[in-house]
């Protein structure tokens, strides 16, 4: 979800940042996205990537996309030393989730993340970033979408999916654009194709569709 | 939304049976139909509602609406009990839910319960019963849909929603309708109005929507 949502919402994204992620994963599921053609991944930890590619190959697998360039650092840096402008999408799959307890929407942007990725996207590029279940009562969705309409200045969404792992069996993602074309995030305009859109793993698409 | 998703899907029903549901729940949310002229509730357990009546008043408020007649006995019994064709909608809030381990479709289908609940329906009425989660591997929807679609005769489809309460985080639901003119759950026909349809609770919704 943390993948296809943003990379359906826009036609043809080019260039695709991670930050986190270093399992593989969302490089795996970013591999049956054909437009794209640079895909940057920033990971802290270089323990994670090995230790999925030793015992996660089904995972670490979205590495042999040939377009992945992996970075080992700190993200914020990374970040504010790409130039204005650089990527289409970026998927942050690091730091709290938005809205997360302890960590409200004010110290998000008082440590300026949200403003530095604003910088790192093209006009009308799209963050995808984990956010808080909507059942967590102290989560505030509307200060939080505020928040980022803000910030990023174009178009923003919370969706959510079920995943028994987390707390309360949810997990929210927030969407946002950019200042320039609206994006309809409910309404995907680049959709995936359940049998074309293999990927790198040569597997179909277990929980994604475009409804 | 056991209630609502049955409710909502057919126009004006006018005669409702819940099975189960002891609490009052179902009967506070059916109160918000106005269409509805009675519902009979058959609960097996006196002190299943003496207790919510004690102590959740607010569930078990339900029982205020006028048109409210409570049957202390076996749900089964009951349902045999009644005319061919009685009601418009079945609640099933009893037994084990459609799908669950250890139940499985030859059991429901070999106690006949579901026949009866057929039987007690009109032709082109709802059942809503409750249903495993989709995260449930040994969970085959396919195999309890199609047993649905043979022994009521008309459309079925499974629902689902989000209870962190539940294991998984999600509860799913079965609808189906008995021959007659196709019922399109997925397009209530018969939507709640959020701020006329606040029913005994005098309460707005809080989760269903007719989206």
């Amino acid at each position: 979800m943390l993948t296809h949502l943003p990379l359906c919402s826009i036609p043809n994204p080019k260039k695709l940042l991670v930050i986190g992620g270093g399992d593989g994963g969302i490089l795996r599921e970013a591999s049956r996205h054909p437009s794209l053609e640079q895909i940057d991944i920033c990971e802290l930890d270089q323990m994670t990537v090995d230790v999925y590619a030793t015992y996660f190959p089904d995972i670490a697998i979205g590495y042999k996309d040939p377009q992945v360039k992996l970075h080992v650092g700190d993200g914020v840096a990374f970040l504010k030393s790409v130039p204005q402008g650089s990527y289409d999408v970026v998927i942050l799959d690091a730091f709290h989730v938005i809205g997360s307890l302890g960590y409200d929407a004010n110290e998000l942007v008082e440590e300026g993340l949200l403003e530095t990725v604003a910088k790192a996207l093209r006009p009308g590029g799209v963050l995808c970033a984990g956010a808080e279940s909507f059942w967590n009562q102290e989560f505030d969705l509307e200060s939080n979408i505020s928040m980022c309409r803000k910030i990023l200045k174009g178009s923003v969404n919370y969706a959510w999916s079920s995943v028994p792992f987390y707390q309360s069996g949810v997990i929210g993602y927030m969407l946002c654009s950019t200042e320039g074309p609206p994006v309809d995030f409910l309404h995907p305009v680049n959709p995936l194709d359940e049998k074309e859109n293999s990927g790198i793993s040569n597997q179909p698409l277990k929980f994604y569709n475009s409804e």
